[in-house]
């Protein structure tokens, strides 16, 4: 295998900066201890980018991406470039990324062990065990259909799916769903749009490869509503690009906090079978508690470690880093989001406890 | 005023045979009890009219859905009439009754009282209390919007909002909120979608007529979460029709059943000072439990004195009816959805306790 090493830095805006630099910290420890020789090379989105270069995303920026091995993420956005005057969005820059680099399967995993069951805002009896797995199209769909736009008083966006586009965003959930509880949920709303027929035609087609797999229609409002209701019976779940925004925000909450929530958007493999990705937590950049060392680092560490594992070929670096986090979280480290003001501690205390574990 | 007292009782699939049977009894009860004169007509809708006419909504039905002062609605949704090849598909019904007597206003309170809070999946200390009304479009957005389709292997739909539209809407909604707590909340994916960022900027000018209500604009991601984390902190929501749809699942779950959730679905006001409008429960006709008399009626009777207030212009037949509820279900009387099988009971026990209340 080629080794993969080159990992591209794109901190953003507001707690971006904050929780890269804890995951960072992450990295440089397990590259020491595995020996991997990791080169981080930090690069300027969002907001931050706009006020250096006046745009969200930078060519140059954009060819790096294309050169890593894989991107680190932390997040975009800043009020300051909200208004219909700013001279970008900060938030044109994960959408070009994603779309540029051809990202387009977003895995949003949820897991809800016992001790996140008690933080969570759903009773622990109806969400202890909750281990699903959200398979998120991200290239396509409303997000980037054609045309789009504003005509006087009237402003149109379009939802397309072609049969290819959906084709291989099944093909994905279907073998992440033969690696696990072989359950697939293909969320649509069939019974109003077009794509969602389109949708489903085709995801019933694909299963026909993977007669183990136990397939699902649901609609997306029943969906959203069996979150709640019965969180555990899911397993695999796939959907297109804005009904997952949705769904994942919605399902981030399940073990309490958003805070702990990784995600990995992945390329088509590469020969090695490593793929080229972009990782970061579900959160935004979150202004209003920037700059106060609280942010919680885990949702981006563990990114990290969905990136050593998927695009970096390193599983067991992956599972050192995983474990530090699970052990320092039952060790009862953890920030305010977690832990509430009294018992909370810092971005950079749950961070040290985290390398330590890694590099003891 | 006008005497008002047409209503069209459009049961349609499944269970919404069995809960508008409940309603119907009910507005007999309390038409007696105020001498209110209702005329209650049966019409087939949805299923049941695809099977007897092979259309899910005739001629005939839409023009005495045009001719009576409300409609009563059940729900839609077969699975003999999901397939590709199926004569029509149940659904069209409710969309062309919508926006043929341009219903546009969709009003879905959602409260969660001590006694619900107990049954809600999130914790009482996190939900109860909650007070929340969604205030989605109707007729437009993606549901509507031109063109869409299937060409070959790739299908579209359109969304489209007009500032007209949104300005509607929105009166709608700054008008509610200035009879309840004065903050409104309007749900949008500016960040990425056109049509938002047009829904954005009409909501906001359209806030200058009303300088005492406290407006915030969500991204609707972020409200799929605070649905979770912070339900008390709504009041008013308004948003488009495809986020609506989610958000007030969504939001259906949190008083434990979403047995209970009524809605109306409301035309621009008569000189008169009433709407024409659709009511109907926001669950669906669930196939599943269809036949067994033990689907929950409440939704539907709630919706019923929603009907008797907005477009009966009768304020206390509607109370009475919301009484009567209220107090059956602190009784401890309510359906297996609510109290589980060994304490819940019948469709017919509920709906004759409520009756009984009416007109004892
Ligand atoms: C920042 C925004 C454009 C993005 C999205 O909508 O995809 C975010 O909400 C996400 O889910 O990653
Ligand atoms: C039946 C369906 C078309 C409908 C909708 O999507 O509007 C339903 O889900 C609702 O919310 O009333």
């Amino acid at each position: 295998m080629t080794t993969r090493r080159k990992v591209l830095v794109a901190a953003g805006d507001g707690i971006g900066t904050e929780v890269t630099a804890a995951a960072v910290e992450v990295l440089r420890a397990v590259s020491q201890r595995f020996g991997l020789g990791l080169e981080l090379e930090p690069a300027l989105v969002g907001g931050a980018s706009i006020a250096a270069h006046g745009t969200a995303l930078t060519d140059a920026v954009l060819d790096r991406a294309r050169a890593a091995d894989a991107i680190l993420f932390g997040a975009v956005g800043d009020p300051r470039y909200d208004g219909p005057d700013a001279p970008d969005r900060p938030e044109r820059a994960i959408l070009a990324l994603r779309k540029q680099l051809g990202l387009f399967a977003n895995l949003r995993p949820v897991r809800v062990d016992e001790a996140s069951a008690g933080r969570s805002p759903l009773r622990e009896s109806i969400v202890a065990g909750t281990d699903l797995l959200v398979v998120r199209e991200l290239t396509g769909g409303i997000y980037f259909g054609q045309p789009r736009g504003r005509e006087g008083e009237r402003a149109f966006d379009t939802m397309v799916y072609t049969a290819p586009e959906i084709e291989r965003i099944a093909h994905v959930a279907f073998g992440l769903a033969m690696r696990r509880r072989k359950r697939l949920t293909s969320v649509d709303k069939a019974n109003v749009l077009d794509t969602s027929r389109l949708w489903r035609e085709v995801v019933t087609r694909v299963a026909a490869n993977y007669p183990e797999v136990e397939l699902e229609h649901l609609l997306v409002d029943a969906c959203a509503m069996d979150m709640l209701r019965r969180p555990t019976r899911f397993d695999v779940l796939v959907t297109g690009n804005m009904f997952g925004d949705i769904l994942t925000d919605e399902a981030s909450m399940l073990p309490g906090s958003m805070g702990l929530m990784p995600s990995a958007s992945l390329a088509p493999p590469r020969p090695d079978g490593t793929h080229p990705g972009l990782y970061e937590p579900i959160h935004g950049s979150a202004p209003d508690i920037a700059g106060q060392g609280i942010a919680n680092p885990v949702a981006t560490i563990a990114s990290a470690a969905m990136l050593l594992r998927s695009s970096l070929g390193q599983p067991e670096a992956a599972a050192a880093v995983e474990a530090a986090i699970a052990a320092t979280l039952a060790e009862g480290v953890a920030t305010v989001d977690i832990l509430g003001p009294s018992q909370g501690v810092s971005t950079q205390t749950v961070t040290e406890a985290i390398v330590a574990r890694i590099n003891p």
